[in-house]
């Protein structure tokens, strides 16, 4: 089970664009080469977060990227959501009531089935660490970070 | 982030053959009916778990298919980490070192990255689960199923 690279690059720039939130919009020219990326690639990989209301893009020569929220409204999850869709990791095709072992089951499958029923609780106890951490929560957690990042930007002259 | 097919197969299989204890060795042909499988496409599925100890299987035309432990030993992590591979779903590039931004950050990059941390701690609240369950939990779950279960394959003829 793999999770695309989209969602490390996605969180990325989401934290980069909160820390840089008094500069911003981030020009898309200025945050490929921050992160040493094709300007297409990244725009490709930032779609998804505009249409899902977390990364606000405008045009222009003053134009670029921002977060389109305070960031502690943004949480991972709705993030990891956006890149990688909203099914869950674990589908459940009811394996339970194939071929021979299925028969004569009477009310018995009116349930859940009990495998796909523990997956799911697993995937929730992962979806309430992501719900439960915001992009703010990533940006505090790197101080050092955050100024090295302003300072980096704010050296920036094309 | 998509789960392979193979988990449901599996964890349904250990299931099955954990009910069927006492009937069991269940040769590949009855377990394939059972699901209404060809017999090639399930051995594929189920190799990786006898290589990982948690089935065996015996030739012969008595021989079969079995759990190679209790059922209270075997944990649904172990199934699912012997199908998917070890492997974290959330990888770290340390794109933090990338392009401009990673510039000049002295020993900051010491730790490990906050989003990666985050990431992992979800991951770990994931495996949490899978690992505190076992095929034996999953089979007491659902008596009903292991009696018809017991039932249908007994009528077996062939």
């Amino acid at each position: 089970m793999r999770m695309g690279e989209g969602v490390e690059w996605g969180l990325h720039c989401c934290v980069t664009l909160g820390w840089l939130d008094e500069a911003a919009p981030v020009p898309i020219r200025r945050l490929a080469a921050w992160f040493d990326l094709p300007q297409e690639y990244l725009k490709k990989r930032l779609q998804p977060l505009t249409r899902a209301g977390i990364l606000t893009s405008s045009p222009g020569v003053r134009g670029g990227w921002s977060l389109a929220r305070p960031p502690g409204e943004i949480s991972v999850m709705e993030v990891v959501t956006a890149l990688e869709g909203p099914l869950e990791a674990f589908r459940c095709t009811e394996i339970r009531q194939r071929g021979i072992g299925g028969r004569d089951a009477g009310r018995e499958f009116d349930g859940p089935c009990g495998i796909s029923s523990m997956m799911r609780r697993a995937e929730l106890a992962w979806r309430r660490e992501l719900a439960g951490s915001t992009i703010a929560d990533l940006m505090e957690h790197a101080p050092e970070s955050a100024a090295r990042t302003r300072r980096n930007y704010s050296r920036l002259t094309d």
